[in-house]
């Protein structure tokens, strides 16, 4: 039944993202019951076909599959975990957005109570879901992941990260990190050249090219990385740091924000003083892996 | 003449690039005459058919374009600046690095000698000279430029920045910025995973994915800083900096460094509490463009 090309589902909070993943499915022409605890959120999407099911607990019956997207993991569990909803033998899709401990800990609890339970990040925003530029994280039984895979299409482009519940949220701020600090080297560089008058689409596609180029880099310096092996192949961490220190020399004398230069600086200072000046860029997992909090 | 396929060459300062710079043109047929304060250094390039000048007058006779890759713009200016040495009619390409001020003073210093200047930074190690791997800057006069691009060809892939001199410079630190950017967050999301059991190889591609798609939105959010309007088109600051707020706790919980992170949501917090909550991420650009000491 779960492979059929309409598999009957549920969508339980209808926020922005909610609608956007219910209004997914009903244009996929999945038969679509929706939740929400203020009703009146359902009326466009009723509009379209789906059907808005009195309670949770009707409406987690409803469908063989029922995506959860609520504010958070405490709110996900107060709904669900009510008298009157029986989970038992539910297969929830949890895409409400946590982190990895309270994805783990959401799995047990929803197994303890007969659940299925895949964990899931989505990294769109909700105008983009349906469509392949909708990243969608998941996390949790692989057979129950490829069980519904075909349904789950519906939302965007799929990856199945582990077995262990924490991993998409995971991925989900690591890839957030990535995002942000591209962006705000490309601010740090179009801040530099605004000084001299360069504008900013002027320098944006060679920012997009050097990302897109050092992406490429990163899976053979994984390999460092797996193997605790960081020979200096193309250059060594203390002639990086000069160039360090040149930006943010050069930062400071253009008059730009100089925070950033400084922290790439710090780090790769503080591996060279443990010794690493002469290993390779990726040395740096091992402050990387450290906490520092002052 | 400038533009015969084997226009002679010369190449002031035989450090390992400078090396680099007279066998790559050594190997595309250009007759290279090279010069270094210790003179042993060009031995291997003497072998390979290089010329050695006894001096650097010598050597900037011998090509109508002579590279200078020497230690900075000092030392630079102490070589070239001696009395028995005319540049009167010589055209230089300044390989040196250094910071944007001095690429421009420089030229300054040049022209009033009578030589043409050009500045220029590589961005490549040493071997990927000659090679199309090898990125290399250009500032300054365009028609200097096209008049010995076909030899320029030899070193790299070329490009030309505009005609201030400081640009080559600028360029290159920014994209240092953007290389290093790029590597720490990779470095924390693999740090973060690892904390999971995914070694690094596994979420490598992924972050690479990542950084290759948030590279093409550049452009498009280029155009909200030329324009000077941050309408929130895809998400506003504010839910950029909750997420923030999730990366720094998720880094916090696993145990590993959280620098990155705080600094991403310190300035988004300053760019909120300045008002700009609504609006888009590259409203940051005016965090970014002041100056900042603490």
């Amino acid at each position: 039944m779960n492979n059929e090309p309409h598999e009957p589902v549920t969508v339980v909070g209808l926020g922005r993202m909610g609608q956007a993943l219910a209004g997914a499915f009903l244009k996929a022409g999945h038969p679509t019951t929706v939740w929400n605890r203020t009703a009146s959120k359902a009326d466009q999407l009723v509009a379209e076909g789906a059907l808005l099911a009195p309670t949770v607990g009707d409406a987690l019956k409803a469908g063989s599959l029922a995506i959860i997207c609520v504010t958070d993991y405490e709110a996900m569990r107060e709904l669900l975990g009510a008298s009157d909803v029986d989970l038992a033998g539910t297969m929830l899709v949890n895409l409400t957005s946590g982190d990895s401990a309270q994805a783990r800990e959401t799995a047990h609890w929803a197994e303890q109570r007969g659940a299925r339970y895949l964990d899931g990040a989505i990294m769109a925003v909700p105008p983009a879901i349906g469509t392949s530029e909708a990243v969608i994280l998941h996390s949790g039984s692989r057979s129950d992941f490829e069980t519904h895979r075909s349904t789950l299409d519906a939302l965007g482009t799929l990856t199945y990260l582990g077995a262990d519940h924490g991993l998409a949220s995971l991925y989900d701020v690591a890839g957030l990190a990535m995002m942000w600090s591209i962006l705000n080297a490309w601010l740090q560089g179009t801040a530099m050249l605004r000084t001299a008058g360069v504008d900013a689409a002027t320098y944006a596609p060679f920012a997009q090219q050097i990302a897109a180029g050092v992406a490429t880099w990163l899976p053979g310096y994984a390999e460092q990385i797996d193997n605790g092996s960081f020979p200096a192949e193309v250059s060594a961490l203390e002639t990086d740091a000069r160039a360090m220190a040149h930006l943010i020399e050069e930062s400071e004398a253009v008059g730009v924000n100089a925070e950033l230069p400084r922290l790439l600086k710090a780090m790769a200072d503080r591996s060279i003083a443990a010794g690493h000046g002469g290993e390779q860029y990726p040395v740096l997992i091992e402050e990387f892996s450290k906490p520092r909090n002052d």
